[in-house]
């Protein structure tokens, strides 16, 4: 069965390494939320793709939640000693990934292209696939006036009530024909657990035209009307959506046909099936590297037993 | 008296540490040699420059006669590991200095502009100029084709022999206009004990004009017929040139009216003199920051006792 993700930070990054574990590779595709993208100093700092790359690489400083293992900063400290500002933390080892991301986009590559020479570099066999080659940045309209993803995210430590949200060049942004590519081939496709107003509707912003609603199955960044990770519940809240599994699959419902919730959640279940979505009930919370592989497991098994019905 | 220092790498950067410590700030300009700037990755180093940050910032690592002292290479790691060629050392805070300027230059400063903001962050009263906001790349034709001077002096070690040299760029490149202010404004210029044909031409091409040759004494990097750092005596040699003071000061005959000799040269004293040159005799070779000022204070109290004579 060919499986294409769509993963924001996080959540996805971790089922994205679950699945790695069980699918061929030429049979997954992980297509990455670009929306957070920021640049500094010339540097286009893609925090979904890394997530993912570090990951999936074994890299990933779980610790933070950002960035690689055991980085130093150094680099950032002289920036900072010249005067500059550096709220948003890079790593020396970090740094390094983004050079060379840089200076590949600067020689013409596509982003797409300039993820895959990353992708082969770190010897990950999956393909991380950016949603798209266009700059969309993600714009937070708060209470302290608009802010980049990032400034929000990191600077603000996302402090300020979120009322609009709004993705900033999306109108004129195509899907990575690799992503279209992935989507149409992929005889599943999972949106991962991760924010869905700040790492999933990038993604559909772009894709979704392309989507087949029956063959989407969504996994709930909601327990138990808590996140998973971050933001996600003060964020859906603020937005005036319900921040439960009900809500979760309430904000799918026009583009994914399933819904997998965890078990604390099972009394939504008529309310779901009420918006005429599927739900597989499952132990959503990852927990380590065998949670991640438990939960993908689960899901394959799952999906591979209706495929085609 | 004001004084401007035409400077290259190590030589050059210590002289200009001696004379910062004992000159006005507002009474001194270093002017640097731009020649051997190459850019990796997007960032734009620039070695002699920096070696006169550094050097005036107290942090310049004498014990590998480049970068930042006690830097890392986490990031350098990084991109070797993903592949890229790391035969060009690059530290992690040297990173934050370069991904500094680079995005100054993208930004739109000039040259001479972004190294002023980087010697403000470091707190450098002296300014520290660049010879030219226009790129100018030496070039090294060696029996193993022509290299750029990184790819020749840290590539290959300086090891293949040098049969030519020219300055890329150089037909087009403007001196800056600070660099020309400096010297027209200098009672002194002083030629700094740097490679005559690496650090001080690729000056020397874009500036030359403007100096006033009877204002100009050039310090002798040749001491005994021995470098007093790096390849300066074997690459004279390879281009035809004698490798003596004598011979530096032949080179130098037509811009600089007054040579700094070693003792151990005095024996060169009537050879230089034919040349239509007046000498000064001293010990050349500084030992750490005290031997920087004493030779510094000695070159002004020569050059003040004939200032205007």
């Amino acid at each position: 069965m060919r499986v294409a993700l769509l993963s924001g930070g996080t959540g996805g990054a971790r089922l994205a390494s679950g699945l790695a574990a069980l699918i061929p590779p030429e049979d997954l595709s992980i297509i990455a939320n670009t929306g957070d993208d920021e640049e500094f100093w010339g540097l286009l700092v893609s925090p979904d793709v890394d997530a993912i790359l570090y990951r999936l690489a074994g890299i990933f400083n779980d610790t933070t939640g950002f960035g690689v293992r055991d980085d130093t900063f150094h680099a950032q400290a002289m920036l900072g000693s010249l005067g500059e500002q550096t709220w948003f933390q890079l790593g020396d080892r970090d740094i390094g990934v983004h050079l060379l991301r840089a200076s590949l986009l600067r020689g013409g590559m596509r982003l797409t292209e300039a993820v895959a020479h990353l992708t082969r570099g770190f010897g990950i066999e999956v393909g991380v696939i950016p949603m798209s080659d266009d700059p969309v940045r993600t714009r937070i309209g708060t209470d302290a006036g608009e802010l980049s993803m990032q400034d929000w995210f990191v600077g603000q430590r996302c402090v300020p009530a979120v009322h609009k949200m709004r993705f900033a060049g999306i109108d004129t942004a195509r899907p990575s024909p690799e992503a279209v590519a992935a989507v149409r081939g992929a005889d599943a496709v999972i949106i991962g657990p991760s924010n869905p107003l700040l790492s999933v509707d990038p993604i559909l912003a772009v894709l979704g035209d392309e989507l087949d609603r029956e063959r989407v199955t969504v996994v709930s960044p909601v327990v138990g009307g808590q996140s998973l990770k971050g933001p996600t519940v003060d964020m859906l809240r603020d937005m005036g959506e319900e921040a439960t599994a009900f809500g979760v699959a309430r904000h799918y419902a026009g583009i994914a046909a399933t819904i997998v919730i965890d078990r604390v959640d099972a009394n939504s279940l008529e309310a779901i099936h009420s918006l005429g979505m599927r739900t597989i009930v499952d132990d959503i919370v990852m927990d380590g590297v065998d949670g991640e592989k438990r939960l993908a497991a689960s899901l394959l098994h799952v999906l591979e037993s209706t495929d085609g019905s």
